[in-house]
């Protein structure tokens, strides 16, 4: 991925009136959707400057760079903006292949059956054996 | 795409504190991710019911038929909830091959690259032409 060198791509982004951007990550061999996450101006920066997908994480109230805990680590091929510059799409290699929390390889694992939500897609590492 | 009978599966849904819920439109085969919007829980049930996908429209506050103008309607082959079931992705099939209004295939167009952001799709057709 190409960071620019000067900020003016960050003033382009239309921030909500909290200062976030929803962010959706994709696996840009697969075309898989792995997560939805938001991000503030410094996360955005950050993932640019280092590839590495840096959120913003609404419940902590601070900067939860992907993987610190879990390792699952995020490498950013590219990043896209949607055509309101409000809405960011990072396309991403997933180290560990495990994007959600509960071990599996996405978080969107619910699919809608005529019984109601169902859980399809298996779980890849118990999280307590990822969150040590 | 199969719906249930009961409500009970919108009332797992995580509503925000204005009653909506991020969607996410991909296509069903390639994995593109097509564009972002919002549903609150009418579109969500009504979405489910037509196998149509119907947003809510924040800036005109009201329901949004997607493709009700333009004619590029989305079928929905498959409905998911992440894992916090506050975010949906939606595998459709693009009605007429073109999601965004500026009349590209994806509203995610905008690449970053050193020189700031670069639109890198082709505009399949004049918007003037889908909206007359």
């Amino acid at each position: 991925m190409s960071a620019p060198a000067n900020s003016q791509w960050l003033d382009e982004v239309l921030w909500d009136e909290q200062g976030l951007i929803p962010a959706i990550a994709q696996d840009a061999k697969t075309g898989e959707v792995l997560m939805f996450a938001w991000m503030n101006r410094e996360a955005l920066a950050l993932t640019a400057e280092t590839g590495h997908a840096v959120y913003w994480s609404r419940s902590r109230g601070r900067l939860w760079h992907k993987g610190e805990e879990s390792g699952h680590t995020q490498r950013v091929l590219e990043l896209r903006v949607d055509c309101d510059q409000d809405v960011v799409l990072l396309k991403i290699e997933q180290v560990g292949g495990i994007a959600c929390h509960t071990g599996r390889r996405s978080c969107f694992f619910n699919r809608l059956e005529t019984s109601g939500w169902q859980d399809v897609e298996p779980v890849l590492k118990d999280p307590k054996e990822i969150y040590k």
